[in-house]
Parts: C-alpha cells; sequence; structure tokens
C-alpha cells in the first residue's frame, strides 16, 4: 500500500467572480498541475471580499488540508485585503517585510514611479510568511506555514506557482486514461460500469455525457478512470472499453474533439 | 432603507472540476443570473463525489444562505450520487417520485428504450421534493426546502435554473457600471478609488488591472461600481472617471476589449 497523498483546497477570493464579471481561470490550471505533482485538488471554495468569511475559510481549511492556495486580493487598491485576513487568521501582525520593502524600492527608482502607501502595501506580509518570488510580477506570493498565497491574475499566479511547486512535497501522480463513445447513453453503460468501479475500489471511475449540439446523434459518453496506480487504471480502461464493445459501441481512446 | 436581498450558495458537485477534466462553466452564468433577479451569489463550493462532504456541504450552507443551489450528480451512474446525499441530508428517504417515474416512464416507451434501474435513479427523489421540469431533459431537477438541485451539463442547467427562476422570491437587481483606462496603474488610483469607496459604503467598488499581453503598453485599469442604487452607482461611477482624469487618463465607458 503506498502513502496517501498530500491533499490541497483552493480558496477563491474576490468578488468579481462571485458577481459574474470575471471568469475564473485559476482553478483548472490548479487542479491539472496539482494533480500532476500528486497533491489532489480536493475542495474549492470561492468567496466574497469580506473579512470575516475569509478568515473563517482560512481557517476551516487550513486544519483540514496539507495544503490550502489562495488567489486574489494581493494588490494595491483597498478591495485586496487577502493579506490582512490571512495575518488575521494565523493571529500574527501584518508588517512591511524588509527584503521584499528593499527589492519593490528598488525596482520603483528604476523607473522612477513613486513607491506609495498603496504600493506599499504589496511589500507587507504576515509575520512569520516567506516571499515566493517570481519572473512576472515584483510583488511576490508567499507560504504561510501551509497557506499559499497567490495572485488572481493567470499570468502572475501561474508564475507564483511554478516558482513555489518545487518545494512542495509531491506525492504519487494522478494518472487518468480516458475513452470515449459516440451513440451511446449513460442509462445503458450504469450498471456495466458500477461493476467496474467496484472491482477498482481505489480508482476514481467517472461517466461524463457529451453532445455536440450542431451535430444530431454525434453524443455519447465519455469514461474515466483515475488513479495514482498505473496498472489499475490502465486494467480499469480496458474492462470500460470491453464493457463499450459489448454493448455495441466503438470505443475510442482520449476524450472526444 | 431597502429590504436587504436574499443571498445565494452554489454547490459545484463532481470529481471532474476538481481534477481538471471538465472546466466549470455554470459558475458565470449563475452569478450573473442571479445578480439579474436580486439573489446575489456570496459563496460557491466544488466539492468531491464523496458523500460526507457532500453532505456536510448542504448542511452548512442551508442554514446559513437564503437560496442553496447545486449542480452535477443527477444522471444515471454509480457517481451521480447527489440525490442520496440531498436526503442524508435532510433525513429523508430517497424514494421513488411517481409523477416523475410516469413521465419518464412514458418518455422510454415511446423511444423503445428500457427504463431500466439506472435511470430508475434519476425518477428517485428526497422525499418533499418538487420536480422542476424543463424543455431540455426529461429527468428533472428538483427544489427541497431551500435547496434547488440541478444537472451539471451546462444547457440541461440553464434550463432548470430558467424554469425555477419566475418562482424565486428575488430582490432588487444588482447595478454595475464599468469605466476603464489604459495607461494607468492601480498603484496611482487606489488612494483615489479608496476615499470614493468610503464616500459609498453601501456599494462595492472593484479594481482589476487588464493587460493585453500582445500589446505592449495596451494595459490599464477596469474600476466596477455595483450595488442596488442606481442613483449612487451612476454618482459613484462619475466620481471614479472623474479621478482617472486627475490622473491624466482617459476614461472609457464599459469593459476594455
Amino acid at each position: 500500500m503506498t502513502k496517501p497523498n498530500p491533499t490541497a483546497c483552493l480558496l477563491i477570493i474576490g468578488n468579481e467572480v462571485l458577481s459574474g464579471r470575471t471568469r475564473d481561470a485559476n482553478l483548472q490550471f490548479l487542479a491539472t498541475r496539482l494533480g500532476e505533482i500528486g497533491i489532489p485538488l480536493r475542495e474549492v471554495r470561492v468567496i466574497p471580499d469580506v473579512p470575516a468569511e475569509i478568515i473563517e475559510a482560512v481557517n476551516a481549511t487550513r486544519k483540514k488540508y496539507d495544503h490550502v492556495f489562495t488567489t486574489g486580493g494581493i494588490g494595491p487598491t483597498h478591495d485586496d485585503i487577502t493579506g490582512e485576513c490571512i495575518s488575521a487568521a494565523f493571529g500574527v501582525p501584518w508588517e512591511a517585510h524588509p527584503p521584499t520593502v528593499a527589492v519593490m524600492a528598488e525596482y520603483y527608482a528604476g523607473r522612477g514611479t513613486e513607491f506609495n502607501a498603496a504600493r506599499m502595501r504589496m511589500a507587507t506580509l504576515p509575520r512569520g510568511a516567506t516571499p515566493i518570488a517570481n519572473a512576472v510580477s515584483i510583488a511576490p506570493g508567499y507560504t504561510i506555514e501551509n497557506v499559499h498565497v497567490m495572485a488572481g491574475v493567470p499570468r502572475i499566479m501561474q508564475a507564483m506557482f511554478e516558482a513555489l511547486a518545487p518545494s512542495l512535497q509531491g506525492g504519487n501522480p494522478i494518472l487518468s486514461h480516458t475513452v470515449h463513445a459516440r451513440g451511446i447513453f449513460e442509462g445503458q453503460i450504469a450498471e456495466g460500469l458500477s461493476a467496474v468501479q467496484a472491482r477498482f475500489p481505489a480508482l476514481d471511475i467517472g461517466s461524463y455525457p457529451f453532445q455536440q449540439v450542431d451535430v444530431p446523434g454525434s453524443g455519447g459518453v465519455a469514461l474515466v478512470a483515475k488513479g495514482t496506480d498505473a496498472a489499475a487504471v490502465a486494467a480499469a480502461a480496458g474492462e470500460i472499453s470491453a464493457l463499450l464493445r459489448e454493448l455495441g459501441a466503438a470505443p475510442v481512446e482520449g476524450e472526444p474533439t
């Protein structure tokens, strides 16, 4: 029996996602990358720019999961309150971080830009935090205990995650094998698929119908076997393909295009 | 003082979103539509196909919010466990719903399709639930108390929501006014914007930087005033535009394109 993988939770902080203004683009990136490094994402919460909500969510999830990632709210404006809230959640001061102040002061001086109070907020971190320097933004993300605080802008968030990832103690990568077939309905395959799941209890077998709206009759089902055991994933996918053939369908490797 | 709006929470149920396989397409639709009918979305959770997690999330959120919407997990396969979990959360039996059984039996008979055990799962509802009949899927969503259970497939979910929406007691629509300007940074406007927020405490003033990666120098800031008071939203947007002009920028109505 292999050691179970560490787990992750993502907190997406921002009114703009809850209002529909912004379509989140970070969940899928992090879900995929975390699966690859064996720290599967187990929960996501999207929460508003409200201190009590942020503090409660950080404290609830940092106890429950091995890693908590946050996105959003670390810029210079009044609605960027993640830093204060993380500090409050940990019960530590939110204070100027001298090495970050020095790096940012040099950066702004070199551009003739004022390092004003708003920009100083981005050099202000919870006491005990370790900055996540990155190639895209001069303002860093940071880690405090098992909480990793990142930007909401996808390009910056991705740079922060990739700077952080080598330091994370990953587990076994989550392997995935997808088979799809057209002209078959979930209601036909459900019973057989349930038996496959029962034979591979350590795997996660999923069934996802698809339909091309413009092409009548082109729909079908995509079936996914996921897990950390490569042999079991391959064996389950083989059983799923056999099941599809028994039902008269033609299984095709991969997701439908 | 107008009556405060009712609030909403969305539970996205499905391993496929947490693994990165599927990019959720329901959050933004529901966020936008709920804002329009004055039941703003205050929280979203994405949770796995694990009964204890689903039951806990349903019970935590149905007490906290006026409405809880769920998407996903109401199909015929073994990983579609939302119905059992909603029943367990409410402490009621999960049982065949005779009117739904009749409608579905007639539908399948008309197509010469077997109404098998897997498909019967879709006619099995928590006791006391009211089906949400819709134009797209024969299998209904349903409402039990303040929890609205919908499909994960966006086209079906949207049909269920639109069938349900007229029966929801909405509040005041959330109005939004966006102004953007290029060649300006959040660090320049933060102080003035904070003063605007302070003058309009009932509004939600947001600042969102944008950048066209391919066009250097094309970046800027989009500033959003949101609230239920049309006069206040317009006044705040006017102050934001004036602030941008003071800083030498040229405010433009709407989101950047």
